[in-house]
């Protein structure tokens, strides 16, 4: 067996993560090795901790890092260092997500208390007013930002705030926001935030950034955890004390990818996730299909597109792969079968990409019987004009 | 800022690693990104359980995978999926990662009871044994089979034999042993193992290859963590149920890394392991240096150097790094200060490598005053023909 196996060509990556790569990232991967204590690797790593503080916008002594692990590592790495036996927390339960977190604070010994969200729409302020009101007091208010199986962004300035005038602290979930969407650590007083690399920041999968900020360090708990305890992590990357043996092949593309999102400029990149997103939004409308979302709770970055009648939702998703080389992501959990799940994120999110993917969409149905009506691309991109 | 703070030239890694990369493995990196669920990845997957299967020489049954981490999530996934409150461990401790078990199975709620070893010396089965008789009864034996801090091999064969004749479980760490010198997971019982990528094995840090055996799946506890939960990853990886977003790049080079690692061969790898660590210590018997263990100990991969009387330790190593451009690794704990740890792993296990440090070091240590004799190179050479 050899290279063969591997991919020949670019998989048009427009499902919910990963996105595709800009080439200058996979360049920097293939720089020389450099071990995690090596005086060199150091200087890169305090260059990629001050470029997170920038993303994230993270106010002064948060510890901004990269967990080495997936984004999943990194919303356990916030639960393990601020959950204990009897940490009282209110999740926010809108997607599988929301689901995730809560599973994971019981995991480490929380008395969770759940707010359910029909999925699909973004949780009202009020509810989680009410919550904290009715519910007895909380320690940690858990949310995601931009739920990534149902493509709804939550309100979690107004959460933090809400969350704050009770004593409670706030755990973030940025994965599917952090580059694509604003996000404002310092601005909206969020306390421990989360994100992975592989969606709006442009990396590979397999680092997690996080900001701990003063305020969740402040109380922090004994960590169960080793491999995710900040308190070590802090003292590798900041005071270069030996914890694990850091990739710096990962670390490169990460600082490779962020100093492109610094280059683009936050707000501009923001920017063109909206553009590109409200463009697939026109041209799906303009071949009969809708979001998940009502238009204020969507995502820019993850589109929730719902299968119309009489389409075989596995078998539309095969023939986009087969015959269109284009990757999108099923629903998960209730809504299996019922959407597609349609990411624009990093470089995957730009008009090319929207026309592609219409193109091939309006093809695919068309060809499957449904009759929607037609020129989505067209549509698409004159709604970029 | 830009590309030119990566490293230009390839640093000679020769320390407890990473270890130098073959050109192969780089390259396979590069290849298009699949997500974590695309029919194409999953292919490579079941190649890489394969693969892993015949490197760990693992029984029928056994979960061969590798996690999304460094080999410390490695460790952590073994003890989070076999350690609960109240499982009695012993663990024998002669060195920084022997301690860094224990600790673990502390955080995990474990009754731990430790066999202490000294520092550069391998544990004496008759210790296991009289620990195991007269300590009381335990659950689990954890075990570091390659110690990486003090360059020991420790003879894990005859512990798991000890453990099972007393109803325990072996957890074994082979970081610092597999690909390099022989692992035989069905051959010598061991029931739950875990590796990294970054040694013997081949490729960049990032993943941590582990056997979790069907006795070890019999006894596991309800496992606290969800990023190192084995019952979900198994979902994962063998009936491909969403769990985090692997990342395919480490996939590629892991699995091109075990490619290498089965056209050499595995005997002829080890070997070659053993032939460049005599020619090691040939080398530097001949300019006066002497290795921490006694010979029937040592390690073939990573060699404790003692550093002569009158050398400044971390001047002698900085040295080889900016003259030479080698790294080489400090002490641990109370060993700080006191030997070099020299590692000849994967493609850093070379004639070619042996001779470079040589050179480098006799030069090093002849120009800050020890007189300690000539040649080492060329003694190194003649152990090889």
């Amino acid at each position: 067996m050899s290279d063969q196996q591997l991919p020949s060509i670019e998989r048009v990556l427009l499902g919910p993560g990963p996105s595709l790569i800009a080439p200058r990232v996979m360049r920097a991967m293939t720089a020389p090795v450099l071990s995690h204590l090596d005086p060199d690797l150091v200087t890169l790593l305090d260059d990629v901790r001050a470029r997170l503080t920038r993303v994230f916008k993270a106010p002064e002594g948060t510890l901004t890092i990269a967990m080495s692990g997936t984004g999943t590592s990194g919303m356990e790495a916030m639960v393990a260092n601020l959950v204990g036996d009897g940490t009282r927390v209110l999740v926010v339960v809108g997607g599988y997500f929301g689901e995730r977190l809560a599973e994971m604070c019981r995991r480490y010994g929380a008395t969770v208390s759940r707010l359910d969200v029909e999925w699909g729409r973004a949780v009202d302020p009020a509810a989680v007013q009410a919550a904290l009101r009715d519910g007895g007091q909380v320690d940690i208010v858990a949310c995601v930002h931009a739920e990534t199986s149902t493509g709804v962004l939550n309100p979690v300035k107004e959460i933090a705030a809400l969350a704050h005038e009770h004593g409670a602290l706030v755990i973030v979930d940025t994965v599917t926001s952090l580059g694509g969407h604003p996000v404002d650590v310092a601005g909206w007083g969020l306390d421990a935030v989360y994100s992975c690399t592989q969606k709006c920041v442009g990396a590979p999968s397999g680092m997690a950034p996080v900001a701990f900020t003063p305020a969740a360090q402040k109380r922090r708990v004994a960590c169960r955890s080793f491999y995710l305890d900040l308190a070590l992590l802090e003292d590798f990357w900041v005071r270069r004390k030996y914890h694990h043996t850091l990739s710096s092949t990962m670390i490169y593309a990460l600082r490779e990818a962020l100093m492109a999102v610094e280059e683009e400029g936050l707000e501009e990149r923001w920017a063109r996730h909206e553009r590109n997103h409200l463009a697939l939004a026109r041209g799906l409308a303009a071949i009969g299909l809708d979001l998940l979302p009502p238009p204020a709770d969507r995502l820019w970055t993850l589109n929730a597109v719902r299968v119309p009648a009489g389409i075989d939702e596995a078998a539309a998703r095969q023939r986009l792969l087969r015959e269109f080389n284009i990757e999108v992501g099923a629903g998960l959990g209730p809504l299996a079968g019922k959407i597609w799940r349609v990411g624009l994120m990093g470089a995957s999110s730009t008009p090319a990409m929207v026309v592609l993917f219409l193109g091939a969409l309006e093809h695919v149905l068309r060809t499957m019987g449904h009759k929607g009506g037609s020129g989505a691309a067209a549509a698409a991109l004159e709604a970029l004009n």
